[in-house]
């Protein structure tokens, strides 16, 4: 979600799960997602859904249209359920994995109903949908069945073939300032480890290496992050800081040694 | 409570439940109350008491008077168990609903004896006894029975009937930016949808609206908050930044169409 | 750890706990240690694992050098289990607890195979590890035996006796502000409770009281803390803010009642 840890948001919407589904197993993914930023959730949940249980419901409450007509809608892939306004956060989701059902959530007798609200759908329908489907109901009974290719989808940002490598663009910055681009490291770790690829970057040259250790102390690296995409960070120091970037920043990967000179 | 993140003070109350109940579950509502505010303390309880099962203990640890001659606390209502330092924090509770029984806590037996502190009864009374109560054990074995209404209450912002209208304040604000006003939501959910009620804050008149989405893009709009009171918020933006909005702030809502041209 | 909240780093690690160990209770205990401040995870675990049950499996990921040549291990104490990188953070554990067993964490079968990492071994070795153990696996299993007087230790500050007291340092800084030293309580809880010591920090001498209550709202004060070390505070107030306190800080306690004046 996006809510943040200010308010009880996070608390009221557990508090309804363990009102319906009282043994269900309730883990914080993330809350501090940027307010109303569909990309950035759509990006979080891509990165973390393949590390959770078999049969987890993941739930994604970040939804600037709450309210309006927007649908609110669950899927099932062979794997996990996830429960989300239809605004895109799932994008990720539906283009790796298999769709084996795409529902409405339009059947009201499984919503919460002590003083419905228009604005926390969270704490009104997302929750109580996720601990009713925890007990087992099937998730056809939650509402009615529609054509997954009618979903909301998020386009990503595109990496380009370029001379000697790829082109793409910073699509998120961690905590400790890593600037995580939309380039695949599978893409470079194919060649030895260091330094035999290199990153551009504001005109700048950095050597792609295996790991923050393998730099100098505040040297600026490339390596391939724990998200699956090529990074920038500094060891022992913080890229965005450093080098004042922003998502959206291009970026470049290249795998011409002679570059790095 | 109001311990933040940055420490390991919840996390030590969780280890100590874990210690005396090892099969409670434990559901963070906020640790994010400003800093010793009984009264933030007192609204976000409020909102959220009802969302939790029957039986639930909640355990609210704000608490600048701790070590002082002020009471710890524990009440009973039909629902629910209150855990607390006697400070008003439950004043919106015992507002709301019946209370079967109060009692001062006062029997070191059930606290903690590794090593107790004058500053951290989070720690050393509160988690252990909340943990003793979830096993169990009756409430009257944790002190000494007192009367309810000799209970520290902090005073509730009036909203005062005005021409055509009523006149309140801002009591809380959200991580969104959200304005919530102490003025109850039915006194307009009687009228139909919009703009036939409208908000006046800093001299300006804003529309009254069902959600978020029927503004247009950074407009600011009055709506019924998910905690039941009237809000002012901006469709896609923060309404704290926008209109400079301070908690406290006079904010009235009115419900002559004709204020709204 | 160090991996704040604003990623969704916390939430894999439980992810993959609850793939290997669904029925293990995880508590966060903090998530806000400064980014790769080893020294920081070292005090607040000595702080806290006291008050966590028998057999708990702590789990430590402040890690500067992951992906190096630093050792992943876990060692056993009578009460506890410690998973970590050799970097240190274990210092608190290794003074104050009999080391049973150490390991070096070396059996990759026990790790996360879906995409191994070079920087995220929180997710791909410390998790899963601690997901088996949870599980009942032996440690011996988990790696290889070692020299517990090989593992890296973080010096401690110094407490000197000086004339008439103690002289140290402020080790940590806590969300309200309150300054914790250290220089241990118990080397004043033997003398009656107020004003008979005193706190020297900024050329300016503080009253030693038994909680925060016992001064004037606004006054500095010195008391012993919930940690067991004593503490500078501000009854309401934040003695970080209103001192402009650093960590490292000198710091003294005295017990000439002759000093308060």
């Amino acid at each position: 979600t996006d809510f943040g840890h200010q308010d009880i948001y996070v608390g009221v919407m557990k508090g309804v799960i363990a009102q319906i589904s009282p043994a269900a197993t309730v883990i914080d993914l993330c809350h501090e997602i940027p307010s109303q930023d569909c990309a950035a959730a759509r990006f979080q949940l891509m990165a973390a859904y393949r590390y959770f249980p078999v049969g987890t419901i993941h739930v994604i409450v970040v939804d600037p249209g709450v309210g309006t007509q927007r649908r609110a809608i669950a899927i099932q892939t062979p794997t996990a359920y996830f429960i989300a306004p239809d605004n895109g956060v799932l994008s990720g989701i539906l283009h790796h994995e298999e769709i084996l059902a795409a529902i409405e959530l339009n059947v009201p007798r499984y919503w919460l109903t002590i003083a419905p609200s228009a604005t926390f759908q969270g704490r009104d329908i997302f929750a109580p949908v996720a601990a009713h489907l925890a007990n087992g109901l099937p998730l056809y009974q939650l509402g009615t069945p529609m054509d997954p290719t009618t979903l909301q989808q998020l386009s990503i940002p595109p990496v380009a073939t370029i001379d000697k490598g790829w082109q793409g663009c910073i699509q998120a910055i961690d905590h400790f300032g890593n600037l995580v681009t939309n380039i695949p490291g599978h893409l470079v770790t194919a060649f030895p480890a260091a330094p035999h690829w290199t990153v551009r970057y504001q005109e700048q040259i950095y050597p792609g290496y295996m790991t923050y250790g393998n730099a100098a102390i505040g040297q600026v690296l490339g390596l391939v992050g724990s998200h699956g995409y090529i990074e920038l960070a500094v060891n022992h120091g913080n890229a965005q800081q450093q080098l004042n970037a922003m998502i959206g920043d291009a970026i470049a990967v290249l795998i011409d040694p002679s570059e790095f000179a």
